[in-house]
């Protein structure tokens, strides 16, 4: 889902009148960021308050290039992060999972063995129908073993849109909520549902009822969702015990567009990108009785902020003996501070970007090649920037191309660089690249080998289902990772 | 101002509370549009109800040009076009125009002869300084006469970008409401600020006060000056008494972007264009205890339909005689009617583009041509949809390009030709256009003549002041429309 994906934030449509009132009735976040172009970087980064580049989630295959956890991947979230269920289990809390995890889908990886109690939902995108021969269809897990696979047993119409994913889900989480309050139990539970995602789908109530196709039924059906979600805490007379928080793993696929990919509004270019359109995103927190009605917060925000902010809320100190990115947002959400800090984009493990207040430099500049570009892949439809949206990578690292995102949100416009504001913001922008550098401990990078034996052949209970297939012979090799 | 210039509607840096609040308390319209993609036909098409092709603004000097009123036309709104401030009149209503007038210079064109009673104001934009031999600079007047002029009497400093212009502007609507209120006489107050328009001015007390710079600084002013207004009619207890409407004549102007051009949001192009960019408006319809609070509009709306909704809101009928291009919007306010109609982009007297519902088809494309556009002069930075955005005038008449505003509101994706969509939706438009186009009485075109001796050498008044100048000797000619 991308910035411009809800009416809060300017879609000209205004379908979303539930998150619209959840921002009303909490706190906009207009410069919140995601810590990574693509889901599995930013959801490990999200479950760890670290960049990718320090908890594993990248490759070095190719220089400056976006990966993530297909069901050929042999990586995963190494056992020596600490995730979030895993430190909130300290204060009592019980954690669930509902929908795509995407750290890695070998055992070892499994979100149970990572601090999640429960989870219903799927290790890696809903792509498919695959013939189970070349690629097995993806497991649905409710907990440690698998319950079906999508297109099989949890069916997606591709033709039609439909699939009741969004609805199993949500009432999942409805369930989950009711128990924890008759148990009167804290609980963590990270909502990752992906209707928005390619092939996008909806329930059949909502097929048809969005001015925007089908990616706008799934826009509908989430804003639904959530609405039912806060409603339901608020019958339960919890909402004032419960942090709520709204937002994305990546800017709206503009290659998916306009059917299956949404908008991110002003902003340059989409998911796969470090342009504004590929990392800006959607972000609102909702605590009624603690954040005051109608907050809107300029805070640069990031995923990995609500890493650190969870923690601050449960009364935990986030670990001490690593590099955290995250940052508590409570001072910001509660007593409307601003923090400065800096936000990094990265691809791969190369720093592309780095914004600071207003300013944003890019150190590298890389839509896509020329030669996926002739094939029609294309980050940035209708949008060309000269010099900015460039087919080769770019390097800008000695003088850096740089925007003013106050003036320039869309980053249409460099600023001189023999201007003395350009001089400036530089000077302040280097130094912070250096202090991050100096300290940065790159991750093992998880995302460099696939294998086609490690694919969804035989999750666990797929015996009781008669639904375990013969892995072929392992074939390591270098994933393909083209931008 | 653009569609993506306010918070209401998505502008990233949410800079405009009071109009956000005007939405917030009244409607918004979000798909409002204006009568042309450049200022004077635009206003001449708001006080007349009709489009420029009807009543005279626009030119035949060249195919598909864009025409204003600049200080050496000799054309301007001709007598036999019905204002509204003269129908107005008929209920008793006192009309004043504040700002820019833009209907023509000449004395046959002055405000006070087609309906209003008082004003201050500028007949042109406030280009300048100008030399005052080659060229004067543009006066402001008191009703009838002039009482001094841009750059001499009234200051905008082009460095700092300070005027204090819009606050003399809002001083002076505040004055003839608080007359009327205190006579009890009803009255109709065109506020026609022009701090949006380059060269883009705030007052000191708003310089350096926004994200945006500049620009943003002019629009906060003019937030500020609305929330005022909006204030003193509910100071005054006539709110509930007064409707309001807020708009813009054009997108934003990207061609001055950043500095002195806005946002037009997720929609192409801009000023100029007949691209969504170019027309689509932001729009909010504000009366306490009458229109409900937080309403939402998709109603297709036009800047004429505020002839027709003003007529209606006096008891007033619209002109018999002539055809009326807009609405009355009542029933979309009052009782959330959504009104089938179509919208008419044009550009000169061409046809450019019709909206019906969703869909909009292209007759003609055209940014500007590949001579300008290698001067610089671009309607469209950093887009470029291939087929779309044409730098040679394309004629598309017998296969129009369509889009599904919806789906695809940045007008990136024409649907194909050979889809069923296709050719149900053309099925229809083609019978809007056959009708409009059966029906259509073209006026005379007024934007054709330019004369050197017509500029404003010597308002009335000018002799008061010692501010007459020697106009040279008449030399008519064609004027230049390069795009």
């Amino acid at each position: 889902m991308g910035w411009g994906d809800l009416g809060a934030f300017g879609e000209p449509s205004k379908e979303t009148p539930n998150l619209d009132q959840m921002a009303a009735q909490g706190m906009l976040f207009l410069d919140f960021y995601t810590a990574n172009p693509l889901c599995s970087p930013s959801r490990a980064a999200l479950l760890t308050g670290r960049l990718p580049v320090r908890n594993g989630f990248y490759t070095t295959n190719g220089h400056a290039r976006n990966a993530y956890t297909p069901q050929d991947i042999v990586g995963g979230i190494p056992d020596s992060e600490l995730l979030l269920p895993e430190l909130l289990k300290k204060a009592g809390y019980t954690n669930k999972i509902i929908g795509k995890w995407h750290l890695g889908h070998q055992p070892q990886f499994h979100p149970l063995r990572h601090g999640f109690d429960e989870w219903f939902g799927s290790p890696n995108c809903h792509f498919g129908p695959y013939n189970n021969r070349e690629r097995p269809n993806i497991p649905v897990y409710r907990d440690w073993e698998m319950v079906g696979r999508y297109y099989e047993d949890f069916k997606i119409d591709l033709k039609t849109g439909e699939a009741n994913l969004t609805q199993l889900y949500l009432q999942e989480a409805l369930d989950f909520i009711s128990k924890q309050q008759a148990s009167q139990q804290p609980f963590f539970l990270y909502w990752a549902i992906d209707a928005t995602h390619a092939p996008v789908y909806a329930s059949k109530q909502f097929l048809g009822t969005s001015q925007r196709g089908l990616y706008g039924d799934a826009v509908r059906e989430i804003d639904d969702s959530v609405g039912r979600i806060l409603r339901h805490l608020q019958q339960l007379g919890i909402s004032e015990d419960t942090f709520v928080f709204f937002t994305s793993d990546n800017g709206a696929a503009l290659i998916s567009a306009p059917k299956q990919g949404g908008s991110n509004g002003p902003f340059l270019c989409g998911k796969q990108t470090t342009f504004e359109g590929g990392m800006r995103e959607p972000a609102i927190a909702w605590w009624p009785g603690h954040i005051p009605a109608g907050g809107v917060s300029h805070q640069l925000g990031s995923v990995m902020d609500l890493f650190s902010t969870s923690l601050s809320l449960a009364g935990l100190q986030p670990p001490s003996d690593r590099q955290i990115d995250g940052i508590d947002l409570l001072p910001v959400i509660l007593q409307g501070q601003l923090i400065d800090r800096p936000i990094f984009y990265y691809r791969g493990d190369e720093l592309m970007a780095v914004r600071a207040g207003l300013y944003k430099a890019h150190y590298w500049t890389w839509s896509n090649s020329w030669e996926e570009h002739s094939k029609g892949i294309d980050f940035c439809p209708g949008q060309s920037v000269a010099g900015v949206t460039t087919h080769t990578q770019e390097e800008h690292t000695h003088l850096p191309l740089l925007f003013h995102l106050g003036r320039d949100p869309g980053e249409k416009y460099p600023l001189s660089f023999a201007s003395e504001e350009y001089q400036q913001a530089m000077e302040r922008i280097s130094g912070l690249v250096q202090q991050h550098k100096d300290t940065l401990v790159p991750g093992q990078p998880q995302l460099n080998v696939c294998d086609q034996a490690v694919m969804n052949w035989s999750p666990p209970g797929c015996e009781k289902l008669g639904k375990c297939l013969k892995a072929p012979e392992s074939d390591p090799k270098k994933c393909s990772w083209p931008h």
